[in-house]
């Protein structure tokens, strides 16, 4: 099994180099744009603006045969797996943000509220979030 | 862009069959398994028992060309865009998984608490869950 991911859509963010991201959205990243790919664009219908939802990424500038990472680039952190961490340089370089849908433009793009992506990063899925109490 | 995903786990579960999986965790899935690749073993290092993961999972009987579903299946809700539900049929079926770790069993095998997921579904990522302040 190898499946091949779609791109969904486009992250547009003045984030335009991994240096500028912050680490956590809640450190102070900027709303973004997503652009949907039209053929997708009947995938949205029901979502709406207030709700939260998770935003699916592929980190395409992680480095993909890393196994080992120290956590935030701390050099003083011991080495540690990456399922252990958050590092975007891992086997399938997902990326999840929890963010809150702010305007959904028709018919294909949606502005979110807090995105640590870069510009031009690859969108491959959207969720809504659950109830607090499922945890996510 | 179209990446390949690596497959890094398998699940190992009693759920057999897409009828037996209950549509959320918390509505009864049993505990289970996930059999890591073992070139990717040394990446679990620094994951702990008791510990709550996010498991993301390839949903792979999904049907990758439905954009619009009824929400579970539910013949008197309208048809609502796949990005607005957790629907397993959709572009790119990523599954999320919020789950306990119960055991780590060298090299390469960890032992999660109510996993949602049938038997032979590939593990495509796993990270630590983040604080709930941060909503997942």
């Amino acid at each position: 099994m190898e499946p091949q991911l779609k791109l969904i859509g486009t992250v547009r963010s003045p984030l335009k180099s991994r240096a500028d991201c912050p680490k956590q959205a809640d450190e102070g990243a900027p709303d973004a744009w997503i652009e949907i790919a039209p053929e997708f664009a009947v995938a949205l219908e029901g979502l709406r603006a207030g709700e939260s939802v998770l935003i699916f990424t592929w980190l395409h500038e992680g480095r993909r045969d890393t196994l080992k990472v120290r956590p935030r680039g701390n050099m003083n952190e011991p080495l540690r797996g990456v399922f252990a961490t958050r590092s975007p340089d891992r086997p399938n370089p997902i990326g999840l943000h929890v963010v809150r849908l702010l305007e959904i433009e028709p018919p294909c793009r949606i502005h979110v509220e807090s995105l640590e992506a870069l510009d031009g990063t690859p969108v491959i899925d959207i969720k809504p979030s659950l109830a607090p109490k499922s945890g996510f």
